[in-house]
């Protein structure tokens, strides 16, 4: 392995907004009763005002607040590794070089965005911050950031993965919040689902109206999401922008860049700052967005306005979705089971600049293992996605017997995913 | 936090010996029977050859053979850090640094010897390791070493931990090893106390007796121990020599070396190579090695011969001790439940170069989850009792008004460990 190095100066002072380079912006949301474009005021229900200027702003470079700097010191610059176990044991030519995400807090990506979130609930005076979370990295993250910033959080967690993953509650009730099983019968969207089936396994969209339901009628609360919303997504472009200066260090420049999608905000958070390069006609990268079939909405859904959550309570999204009743399988990789596709990413996609890519979960773990097994470090089911595609890549240069330089996101470590791997049959049962 | 970089040159090509720096050698082991001093050949029935030989090396530099170095390179040098966020906390005018071994693959500093235990197994032809582990972080660490260099292992893992910690068992098998609950019923040794109660929860004493008795009635099979023995500790010294350099990098030398102990293995693989400049008369930094309360080998055993197992089928070792019989609570920190200590940190510490502390459980924990809520890393329980003492250590250099320079060693990360959280009253139930 080699590593560069994780010079405080590495990270930046500010975040990239890619929709200041866009050559036309995507389709703005809708308010779901009118059906017209949304104004700021109209999200004010649900977050925080200084949240909702962050997304809506048009500047290229958005400032870092030195608070969140501070935090994001803890663990930032993340580490920027070169793979070169994995790279001998393909016989590859290419070069495979990852962005190791897991060595936050609760070991994801998610705590970039939800520094900032809490931050800026706190600048309103916010006393609680709601939200669902899948698989548990973003409610881990954002109970984190929470108690950081003296921010109360209230998660409601998709029951499939509560259940298989008791070591995410335990970390975000370590940070003081509250954990409810999604679909819950405390909210009437959780009872929608709940009365018709109390072990419901759940998803995203309808953990996200039980959020919303709460927000709206609690006065207090505001309403945070760790994905899919375009300043979410600029929130975690301090991954590609530390990762372009440490591979200059290393002296090298991605030819291939690969992060694996949910609501897209980890590959956005890699990639952006990279696909600047393309949109300036400075560079011809390829970025690869992979997916699980089992949920494939960039491969298999359609491009329009749905709604972001199960119940009809969200602006309306300009985006790849499989439909806001499509329910996905209870898949191992829970952080990746969302119907939909964050409108930056999807706009990208159609505009022929992201290439959308869907592999079978059993491929997945098999390569998660290799990886395991080469590069020492247990990947959690969503990154293997990434490191899946990454392989392919790899091989495809060996069979053209051509150089590459690949990039993927390590988004995450996979040390409370244990049993989803002996679910897999790696490992015997857990 | 501050990053000390992680180059391949500072991987040492050697390990020190701190044998050949004692002004007196450690009493030596006795054979069981006879009593009379070990001869290297009545070890043959249970380790490797190349093993016996590493045991009885006196050089002061024992190179480390190429294909080690190169299974290291996959997650060495580990990261030496300064926790400024940490001293922040405390207020301190101390500066505190830590090694952190919990990137390998298994999230502790086992790797480091089971990686050279399987390559010299490999060399002499063995076909199978038999052990036994507690926590399971040696278990798993020889797992993954023993599918590094095509060895077979089985594992006796101690049942109370077998218990509270599945996800170790999952990652031993996904490396191919076998684990079996220990009291078992396969062994003579585990039959003693698994007929009394087959609920009995074990210790590393009793688990032990269950490897060696494997080992002994089962052709092919050797024995591979995770701490205790000199070329043990000796193979843990690339955290010291790395961290030395890494500490020199950053333009620093710790004048307080802290690590916890079990067998004492982490603890020596850190302090060994500082300790060599006390014993040349060029420094005099402390060394303080942390226990808990509840299994108090170093500080309220007898430094006396007594056997490694419990059962009586060990070399006798001159080391402080608590009694072959004493069973141990079923502590969270599962990998210092052992009765003995490592005859090299026993001989030290009745030289008066180590300190022994002794802990209690509790406040380890909230100082565990002060480091997790600073620094960002959720710490393994056992290397929560070296946070511990270097928060004191901190706090008392603030009383004083003094400037210090302490180093610990971070053996594990707690990703495994989370149900002990819970059990301390950190997040809830697990």
């Amino acid at each position: 392995m080699r590593y560069a190095s994780r010079k405080e100066d590495f990270l930046p002072r500010s975040f990239y907004n890619i929709k200041a380079d866009l050559p036309a912006p995507p389709k703005p949301p809708l308010h779901p009763g009118t059906k017209e474009p949304l104004k700021p005021e109209d999200l004010e229900a649900i977050f925080p005002k200084s949240f909702i200027r962050q997304e809506g702003v048009t500047d290229r470079e958005v400032p870092i607040p030195e608070p969140v700097l501070e935090a994001y010191s803890v663990f930032r610059p993340t580490p920027l590794i070169e793979a070169t176990a994995l790279r001998k044991a393909l016989d590859t030519p290419a070069r495979i070089f990852y962005k190791y995400e897991g060595v936050g807090p609760v070991g994801s990506h998610k705590t970039n965005t939800a520094i900032m979130q809490a931050y800026l609930a706190a600048q309103d005076g916010v006393k609680t911050l709601a939200t669902e979370t899948g698989a548990g990295q973003w409610g881990s993250a954002l109970a984190y950031a929470g108690s950081r910033f003296g921010i109360e959080t209230r998660i409601f967690m998709v029951r499939s993965s509560f259940r298989q993953k008791p070591g995410r509650r335990v970390i975000m009730e370590m940070f003081g919040g509250t954990v409810l099983e999604s679909p819950s019968p405390t909210t009437e969207a959780g009872r929608k689902f709940y009365d018709q089936d109390h072990e419901h396994p759940g998803s995203l969209g309808i953990a996200i109206s039980e959020a919303v339901e709460v927000t709206l009628k609690t006065p207090g609360v505001k309403y945070a999401l760790g994905s899919v919303l375009d300043s979410v997504l600029m929130h975690q472009t301090v991954i590609g922008l530390e990762a372009e200066k440490q591979m200059e260090e290393m002296g090298v420049v991605p030819d291939t860049i690969i992060g694996c999608v949910g609501g897209g905000s980890n590959f956005a958070g890699l990639a952006f700052p990279f696909i600047r390069h393309n949109l300036r006609g400075e560079r011809k990268a390829r970025f690869i967005a992979v997916e699980p079939e089992a949920c494939p909405s960039l491969t298999r859904g359609a491009l329009r306005y749905d709604f972001g959550d199960s119940v009809g309570m969200t602006p309306l999204l300009y985006m790849y979705t499989l439909g806001m009743d499509f329910v996905p399988p209870p898949l191992h990789a829970g952080g990746l089971r969302y119907h939909g596709m964050a409108p930056l990413v999807s706009h990208l996609a159609a505009m022929g600049i992201v290439e959308p890519r869907a592999v079978d979960e059993k491929t997945v773990f098999d390569r998660a293992v290799l990886f395991m097994k080469t590069e020492g470090i247990l990947p959690a089911p969503e990154s293997s996605h990434a490191i899946s595609v990454a392989v392919d890549e790899a091989l495809a240069a060996k069979k053209e017997g051509r150089e590459r330089t690949i990039l993927f996101n390590l988004s995450g470590h996979g040390f409370l995913d244990i049993s989803a791997y002996a679910r897999n049959g790696h490992g015997g049962k857990a």
